[in-house]
């Protein structure tokens, strides 16, 4: 990218949310997001592959961030801990824009195509969440079950902050999500 | 379906699994799965929407067997307890035919559209055991992060009796998986 087009990438996703909004995700063509976002094709296809991976700019950033921050977690921090300290760190890439963030789920949860693309990304993180805790040494059905945890407290939490008002903190709420999620796993198997 | 065709839909998605083992999905078309099993390209269109769905033939069927199970289930059980009942109801579903399910899961594994498309199943399922959660009054983010906690064992599951021998019990491997979740999920957030 060049000092000509500074957030190349930003403008794109901006361009092609408002067009999704007004004609539709199936009738918006690549070319009209790129023109919306005053940059050529060429360049739409050096940031994304396809027209559903622009709606989710950050998500490779988020993975780094994540990682980042569980292989920066002290060693005697519990595999949950870990995972809830990642997603602590990824808090602050999201939440701002909570009106984009809005629009942006309204127009993914119209669309199975966006939506079956978002669960691959929340899929990639859980992986990628996996990974980190199996290279601290922890068990991979362990590292799996954890991860799997961490996300759904992540996704309840992000539902609650989307849904409510603005002034949300998204780091409460992810730790009222970890706690909720704690008291169901924690229920009677048997009366 | 008439009775000229019995289990059209087992014998196209047993063709399919063939062929994409044979010359990869990418390179399968709908008519070559159709003559196969022996069967029209309009027979295959009047189970399966496209190549993907193919390789799915029971989770319409997963999904009553779990949400029937649960709706069963007593009123004093907790919702995890609820989730696991109907969980337990679906492994008699898929243990048998464990050399199937294997090579199933390498032709999903080596390819991206159908492991997306296998992510949506697995949400499919999860949101009919949140909605079947919630009908019974659960609080809708319980019956989120709840749902979502079975799904992981469930997956956890799976994928131990998948990698393990034919003679493992999946009745055991879940309640294995559900004790390994509850550990998981019972860490300490802080030293």
């Amino acid at each position: 990218m060049g000092r000509w087009m500074p957030d190349a990438a930003g403008r794109l996703s901006r361009a092609a949310l408002e067009l999704y909004e007004e004609r539709g995700f199936e009738d918006t063509m690549v070319a009209e997001i790129a023109e919306r976002a005053g940059l050529t094709k060429r360049t739409f296809f050096r940031h994304f592959p396809d027209k559903r991976e622009v709606l989710f700019p950050l998500s490779a950033r988020i993975h780094e961030v994540i990682v980042d921050a569980m292989a920066a977690a002290p060693a005697d921090r519990s595999p949950l801990a870990v995972v809830m300290e990642g997603y602590d760190a990824a808090v602050d890439m999201v939440n701002k824009g909570h009106a984009q963030a809005r629009r942006r789920r309204a127009v993914i949860m119209a669309n199975p195509e966006l939506l079956e693309r978002q669960l691959t990304k929340f899929a990639a993180t859980s992986a990628a969440v996996t990974e980190a805790l199996c290279e601290r040494g922890v068990a991979p059905r362990v590292a799996f079950l954890t991860a799997a945890a961490g996300a759904a407290a992540w996704r309840d939490a992000r539902e609650c902050w989307i849904e409510g008002p603005e002034t949300q903190d998204l780091h409460a709420l992810l730790r009222e999500s970890v706690a909720e999620l704690r008291a169901a796993v924690a229920a009677p198997l048997v009366p």
